[in-house]
């Protein structure tokens, strides 16, 4: 079977990191060989890049540079990882990827969708995730369950309403991608919501 | 008379820095008022992306992440700096712009023109410039009129071989613009050079 190119998204505190966890274990207990990554960062140019973005001090930065950072990171992962990687036969389960920016920087920043859609399928063309897990978990809640936020994140400073913004644009992207995105109610225990993960992944084919 | 947007091109070693001293003193001099700027840089937040693209460590990232951390370096330069100075009447020379990215990533890294006219006007719409002196000098004379390269700074680490593609790149672009882009013996002694300037972008009704 080909291997396939997972992503997991979610508003921030919504459990992806945890999920992307319980997956690898679920897909090592099978023998099914999978690499481990996350965005922005995966290489040590990408990370480096990711510095850059999340650093405070460049808060006045527009949001078309933001998401020009965030594709310049994308670029380095996705050709210094993911591609090889998949061309290896192994899995790719990856923390944020695409959905994020449209989320973010097209739905939350209104750079709108296109034009995001536009960037990315210029500089990374042929990279749509074969499936992208959706924690849906509303932000407030979230954020409570993180135990707030982090300062020195710029994203994270950013207001609720931002969070909230974000979140309905992940609503609107799993509507726009039905057949790509997995909406999975992630509000419950983390062994249950990984419990769904598994299930809808096998149901849909994905291994 | 409106304000216009020069910017100065050429090879490493071309003499861009001292022409455009030169050119803002001339301005000075007609009491026309003109801001001083380069690229990559020119605010904070671009300066800091300049650092990441400069940085050596970086050396293995590929022409698509260069070409985006180049825009995004432009997008805060022409939002926060470019933009506002035309529009409160004064001149903008600039050190480098968009001829740059075409020469370097579009043709001497092989990206392509038509991909880098994509991302420039997608990312800083009716942003060209009003004319560009292009400092004709070829990059062998360049190199050593500067005393040699500078081994910290990534570009100039390059082959002769890469440079000599660069220099075609502009002279290609020179072909393609003929009516932007002003093309000037720069071989001569800096005054001279200059001189031809001045009397090029006069005769072009720049100023």
């Amino acid at each position: 079977m080909k291997a396939k190119f997972i992503t997991i998204e979610g508003c921030d505190g919504s459990g992806k990191s945890t999920q992307k966890r319980l997956l690898l274990e679920y897909l090592k207990s099978r023998n099914i060989e999978a690499v481990d990554t996350r965005e922005p960062g995966g290489t040590p140019e990408a990370e480096k890049i990711r510095e850059l973005i999340l650093d405070t001090s460049l808060i006045k930065m527009s949001g078309v540079t933001e998401l020009l950072l965030y594709t310049a990171s994308r670029v380095e992962h996705v050709q210094g990882l993911i591609l090889p990687s998949l061309r290896a036969g192994k899995y790719v389960i990856c923390d944020r990827f695409i959905d994020s920016t449209l989320a973010y920087q097209g739905y939350a920043r209104g750079l709108g969708v296109d034009f995001i859609k536009t960037i990315f399928e210029l500089t990374t063309p042929d990279c749509w995730p074969d499936a992208t897990i959706f924690l849906d978990v509303p932000p407030q809640i979230a954020f409570m369950r993180k135990g707030g936020r982090d300062r020195d994140d710029r994203m994270e400073n950013e207001t609720l309403e931002f969070h909230q913004k974000v979140y309905q644009g992940f609503l609107n992207l799993k509507e726009k991608y039905k057949d790509r995105i997995i909406s999975i109610d992630a509000s419950g225990a983390k062994e249950q919501t990984s419990e769904l993960i598994i299930k809808a992944l096998i149901d849909r084919g994905v291994f």
